[in-house]
């Protein structure tokens, strides 16, 4: 099909697709013409995930890396998450303390070599930012978070397709990427529930 | 203090605090000269926070709306996670149909009128994502989502503080906001440690 049947195919304006192929997050359709190209039901596919991921307030840069891995997938599935990890996870930070962080996440089961660096150092900077702003998460709190965490991972990891690699790569890549701002939405909506049942409406 | 002492003190920037005092993010200072003002301590706790929300993610325009529910907050706690709910979450789009959303989030406890109808359409706009991304989330995952959101919000609301309004203030508004990146962080690191378990390191 052409750029023009793509378009309204896929609901994303030309202009806008253009500006996709520029930025390396749509391959090339198959030349044609010196001056068109013909495109595909996988660039039907790959503009989905593109608006996805832009929606989910991913960066340009992210997607392109996320994209990346979708397309060039390690062998293993635990290198995969890794790889999806490291395309939306800011690099280290040396100036971070891990003590407190460590002995934190302990209580997710993990010992040292347990996940890659950056991913601690995400936690780190999170924990950072709410003791600059003088917010302590109260004990019983936070051990509901490290709870929660686990089980959430441990669903998720067991649902990991077996079988097909390309279900297993889309699996993990987007479920850890597009499923963020569902578990933020679905806890204010909980808070709110809750918090209606204590205090009244 | 003068400006130059505010910067020394919270390490931001004298531009920065400008820029601060411009956006109506930071209350001025009380003018000792036509050209100098005097900051206390409240400048410097703000600094900190407004620091704590721009690192989180949070916007200039919802920071503003979340320091304005702090200084001015409802009479009820029910009502305040309203108020910080809505400085973070986009309006609602009418576009969206809720009906598969009502059905999911009734696992959490949802009626109508329950919650506020911006955070239900967050749910609807994530859920949305995933769909248009081709992305099918397993339902014993989901069931989890639900069930940890559950727990999460309950343990969070059950330590709302009694007793000090301006206490209460901070933690529903901060912890509803900042708590965040500190959820997904948790989530990728117990992700990596299930998965090493699962498929090997």
């Amino acid at each position: 099909m052409r750029i023009s049947e793509l378009s309204a195919q896929t609901g994303v304006t030309v202009p806008t697709i253009k500006y996709y192929l520029r930025e390396g997050l749509l391959p090339e359709g198959e030349r044609t013409s010196p001056t068109q190209a013909a495109y595909g039901e996988k660039h039907v596919e790959r503009l989905r995930v593109i608006r996805a991921l832009l929606d989910a307030g991913v960066s340009i840069a992210e997607t392109r890396r996320v994209l990346g891995a979708l397309d060039d997938p390690p062998a293993s599935p635990n290198a995969l998450l890794g790889t999806a990890h490291a395309a939306i996870t800011p690099p280290v930070e040396d100036s971070l303390d891990l003590a407190d962080t460590e002995a934190l996440v302990a209580g997710l089961g993990w010992t040292p070599g347990a996940c890659d660096p950056a991913v601690l150092h995400a936690v780190a900077r999170a924990l950072d930012g709410l003791e600059r702003a003088g917010f302590v998460v109260p004990k019983p709190v936070m051990r509901e978070y490290l709870r929660s965490a686990r089980r959430i991972a441990d669903a998720e990891i067991a649902g990991v397709p077996e079988g097909s690699a390309e279900a297993a790569v889309r699996y993990v890549v987007l479920g850890s990427v597009l499923v963020e701002p569902l578990l933020l939405a679905l806890r204010r909506v909980a808070q709110q529930v809750s918090s209606g049942e204590r205090f009244g409406g």
